[in-house]
């Protein structure tokens, strides 16, 4: 870390602030200018508070050298990390394809796209049970309902399941999901990532819309920090001035997630793009990137979908997704 | 509502949606053109799911007329709303000013700053005690003991207080505090804004860092479609490329809000700049601009703040801006 | 296009609306509502000015249901558009690779890398001659005598030449250049735009850092209103909140542009990125997705690149980069 | 400027770097650490490329302390810069109204605004000739005509002009225009930039729609780089998510500004938001925050008016708004 002090400071305020850092542990080399006196902070960093120097009034700026996490800084743990949803492995070459409608709706329903996409070879059951809606007048999911479709069809297929929690008090009820996915919106829910931290269950954490792939990681360290080391991270798609899509997918985020930190991450094209048409093209270069799986809406019937329906593939535009992608994958 | 449907669609498509439309209570004009048909969707248009009509394989896109928020509409109740916290009234040209530290810390700090803001002319007392913070390794607040010395600051000097939740499960904590206040980061916590909708007490709903002032107001609608019709919205800056600020204050939000709800909105200028030297600036523009009120964060040892110091301003530099912001709306 | 209406228009303002809709050759169907009238025109409104139509104060707005682009659209121009530059085809499945320094320096730089590249695969040698530069205080490009240097190495190794124009009077220097390109700042440069449209040459119009993909396909318009369709356009990355890479690479821009579009688009990953580290796997990426092809920098001596240097590759690891591109076009 | 070096870097490397910056004139101080070494370099940095640096690879990042622009920093010229346009001062407490229509249509429209504007306060003339369209279907302006009958109504009124150019070639239709406007999309149009930087003349600089503060100065500093100081900076809103408003009016630039340089910056309103409606609250806001003054749209008949109509005033508005803007400064 980097502190860079103003042209007028007082030798006490430098000292009380030397003082302080020592007692963190801290090492401490001095750069003195003719503009600007630069201090190089070293040791463990990541728990000081950037805020707390950058408040002192003899300090210019504070920047940080090193990043503010460690357990899922791949420098700190050069080797990929696997996460187990169910049997299925993700993360260090292996690739798992989640598939599955938006919302679930009804036994029917989950049973025939479950079947359908463990046919084309998805390996992860995906399907919204709580749905977070921007309108209180939208349906707002199945709830617990939902999580025993999913259930059930866990139980006919053999797929594991993932889906998403908006509600601490609801993690009874994701007693027996095998994966629990953080939705964009609650990715800086501290109180939420703290709950599952504490528990042993693979987390999909999705990037949040505004968020920096930096914040994304902390978020994953917040969970980390609690115990609990199976954390999937899911590109989804940013926020930005472009309204031809939902979102703005970064798959450039693959390469450099896949450079700063050891966990998986796989892409989910139908949210990050809103348009089922464009779906096949990035769930291939998703692939091509380097991703280690893929999340995608698959509906049997489109037209009826209750919510997110523009961006759902049927069963047999999804097989055609799983050709093209596998064909990458094979090259 | 307008419904844009493809060129070459079926008139038994046509008429299964006109059908169900109907039975939604809605009317439909029909605009017959060479390369498109126009629908015109007349009535209660606020409860249709927009995505389920884009669905529809033969519609090309879905355009909403009206806004899609009712209860905190202009439209519907073109009467400024006035909410009391506690006796301190926002809105209709009752002017608030909500001022305190960032982090309680301790009961001195939290009593002294007190006393500061309230001879300076603040309204309210803001602090915080469980606080959003996006690394896990940083001080996360008092929690409860925190909302104690607020509450004992409050019998002292008989300002209403207002804090922040991050967690439904810590609202008997707030039994006594005066307005809660919902994070940016939890502008879209779906789940948190249906329990405050039953509460009743006024709520303080910050704007999210990526959301739209729409996606704003149906956050708003969630708590009053819940009962509670006593919200007050913060404008406190939004995520662009910008980063000579924290986040880039949008005061133009203010005017926005004002023309489309009835609701009382406050600017926070501290969080939206980061910067404690632009607050002054800021409040006096934001005043000048139709704000309803001010929250600033003031620390009587600024350069000692366990977070956020850098906006902080001293008891003076909060006087000197209470002055500014007094003559400008004395004007 | 649809204009909405204000609750309470006077008739008189309607017909007179009306008529001049009907001068300039367009139909009309009316949806009278309760709350709101509907306007559907119909005909050739690519042409309209739909700020003039807002302007009238009894109109609440106008959404466009068409594109206003016409010549750069596939609805009036289904079949792909193929742009020779030299001899090299790209588009309808012509895939070529542009390759080559960010600034050209000297003979020998150029004629390393233009053979380099060649061997590799490239179809195209790209540098810099006119270098657009943030600062005045950085090195601005060589000039007429970069493009001298260009010419040189396409006499010797048989590649076409793309170089950037920045200036209009600078045209007479890309007399012999075999595609010009217009730089991600001068995309809305509109006198350069029309100015080139008059030429007969193909152009590489880059999408500008902060423009919509719409925008840009009216930037392409302006050129192929003025006579020339020899456009390609470049997709390299826009900006967003986000700072680990210097933009954020918008794949999702190429499902855009080939639906909407027949103009072959290529993709820049150095530019992109900024790092040189991310473009392999981007550049196969893009190829996965349907581009026609990519620009890729590639410099001899990274370490000593006067500009754009962390973007560069060396040319073994373009060759690599292009050993992974076409496994994956061979799929 | 700061430089971090990679863990493993050879003595050899860091020595030739050390010599090449001795060489620049730069003194170095080493801050030799645990997990990596910066340097401090102290001196002229403000000519440095930074890219060069980076793109040695044992240097993980430079960064700057000192900002990359000179003559436009307040930190070298702490004094105000008062630029003056034709007798009318901006500036260090000299705040200036530059008003008119978007579009010069007519000669009567000119005179009729003219004198208007001119009555209610405005010291200096706007008005378009040369129009930037996102479309080559729209109207493109007078062009040289509507400089003509800019300086008709300067004759009449005695209010100086300032006026839009669009291309260096058009440069001696501008002799008598008193101050030369650079649009957002030129803001990078580092040709035009260089050419008006040998003029003697005041230029109007808008900041680009997406640009950051340091590369507007940037901007400014090529201008001023070129010999010409008389640099007035204009913010009118950069592009976000936000579509409730055309742009998001950024303040905040005006406190940042104000802050690191010493130009005169103004704000305009009418291209921020786009809306008319929202221009008063905005206008009182900006000139609250501190700006040097406004440029604000005006039509006698914004119905008719042949672009941008929706955020022109008429002259009642804008004289209203001047009374408010007024009471405001006198505060």
């Amino acid at each position: 870390m980097i502190v860079v002090l103003k042209q007028n400071f007082m030798q006490e305020q430098l000292d009380m602030l030397l003082h302080w850092l020592q007692e963190q542990g801290i090492a401490v080399h001095q750069s003195l200018g003719e503009h600007s006196t630069v201090l190089g902070l070293i040791g463990d960093t990541a728990g000081l508070d950037t805020d707390l120097i950058e408040a002192q009034d003899f300090v210019e700026k504070v920047q940080r050298v090193q990043e503010p996490f460690k357990k899922a800084n791949r420098k700190f743990h050069p080797i990929d990390t696997v996460v187990g949803v169910g049997g299925v492995k993700i993360g260090a070459g292996n690739f798992a394809v989640m598939a599955g409608p938006c919302s679930v709706e009804s036994p029917e329903q989950v049973s025939e796209i479950a079947a359908a996409v463990k046919a084309s070879g998805a390996g992860i059951l995906r399907g919204g049970a709580f749905k977070p809606r921007t309108s209180p007048y939208d349906f707002q999911g199945m709830g617990n309902d939902g999580i025993e479709l999913l259930l059930q069809a866990k139980a006919q297929t053999g797929l594991p399941i993932v889906t998403e929690i908006m509600n601490v008090s609801h993690l009874p009820a994701f007693e027996h999901v095998d994966c629990i996915q953080v939705g964009a919106r609650n990715m800086q829910n501290f109180e939420l990532l703290k709950e599952l931290g504490r528990c042993n269950k693979p987390i999909l954490l999705k990037r949040g819309l505004a968020n920096t792939i930096q914040e994304w990681l902390m978020s994953a360290e917040y969970i980390m920090a609690g115990g609990n080391q199976q954390v999937i991270l899911c590109e989804r798609g940013i926020r930005t001035f472009e309204t031809a899509t939902r979102n703005t997918l970064d798959l450039s985020a693959v390469c450099v997630i896949k450079e700063k930190s050891h966990l998986p991450i796989v892409v989910d094209p139908s949210h990050a793009t809103g348009v089922s048409r464009y779906v096949k093209q990035l769930a291939v270069a998703a692939a091509a990137v380097g991703a280690d799986g893929l999340m995608i809406e698959v509906h049997n019937n489109p037209a009826k979908a209750l919510c997110d329906g523009p961006q759902s593939l049927t069963p047999a535009q999804f097989d055609d997704v799983m050709r093209a992608v596998n064909q990458v994958r094979a090259k």
